[in-house]
């Protein structure tokens, strides 16, 4: 067994998942929980596909239809949180981040790499969370314009590893990611 | 297959899994995401234990203790979500709900029958989120004290299934629960 107290091993661990998470969609990062908080302040969760990852420049990215609640959410308030649980590693990842939506140009180059098939997630009408009167009378066209990337900036990674005793650490952008243990 | 357009239908399978969680450990509904909001307005979002599920009372429980930065958020913004995806279902159960934070005498006739090995989860010294030197620089001793029960009453229930065509479908404690579709 690695060194329990190993700090930079752990913090490792959640990057090597995170950027599985980005390649292999059966990885258990691939489909995080992201939590905003709505303009009356009521907090919101849903499962996203993470489709960037980056170590270096401390960035995690969705794909979103700026029509979505969670674009309102972050136009109010720009703070979000992912949740990832990875059962075999028996470690929860939690992360804040201050998020950033690019559309328009900014994220062009990204739409031109959105296969056909997934392009109808952006574009639905009417708008995502409608009234509609039967289950299924809403359309799925592909709209280049209601494609956005959120370019989430990581804050601080809380990391728990549920071994034979918990082990918790803190990871905080302001430090350089330098790690501090924590009672769990 | 039964009637897509049945709403009711839907909202029956999101609370079989509820309440199936409560009792099978292994069951998805089991634990689910918890999110709420720091006083500072970022969102948290983190791993519980469902222990309680009643559909007369509209209500969902958690146990914690009462050091944890969910408690503090609680105390500041009332407001929780849950998030939990059922995988062989296709059905993500999306939960807003106000919470109700029950201590002492309140929370007595919980405590009693919590069985003593998870006792330790309620009382961790130094407070959990307390940096420490050592991975394990911790104890966990049982503080009946540091006990509370998170009562959730439910307001609203947003389910999305996820087959051959997405279904969307809100429902809200104000209109009794009756349902509406929504685009998804």
């Amino acid at each position: 067994m690695s060194d329990p107290n190993d700090l930079q091993a752990l913090l490792d661990e959640a990057w090597r998942h995170l950027t599985r998470g980005v390649a292999d969609s059966r990885s258990p990062a691939r489909y995080p929980t992201f939590a905003t908080v709505a303009p009356d302040g009521t907090p919101e969760a849903r499962t996203v596909a993470l489709r960037g990852a980056s170590r270096s420049q401390s960035v995690l990215e969705v794909h979103t239809d700026i029509a979505t609640s969670k674009v309102v959410a972050l136009q109010h308030n720009p703070k979000a949180a992912f949740h990832v649980w990875i059962p075999r590693a028996d470690l929860q990842i939690r992360i804040t981040a201050t998020v950033e939506i690019q559309t328009g140009s900014d994220s062009e180059q990204k739409w031109d790499r959105v296969p056909e098939s997934s392009r109808v997630s952006y574009g639905t009408r009417p708008t995502p969370g409608t009234a509609i009167l039967d289950a299924y009378a809403y359309e799925k066209p592909s709209d280049r314009e209601r494609f956005a990337v959120l370019r989430c900036h990581l804050l601080e990674i809380d990391l728990v590893h549920l071994g034979a005793r918990h082990r918790r650490a803190e990871f905080i952008c302001e430090n350089e990611w330098a790690g501090t243990w924590l009672a769990p």
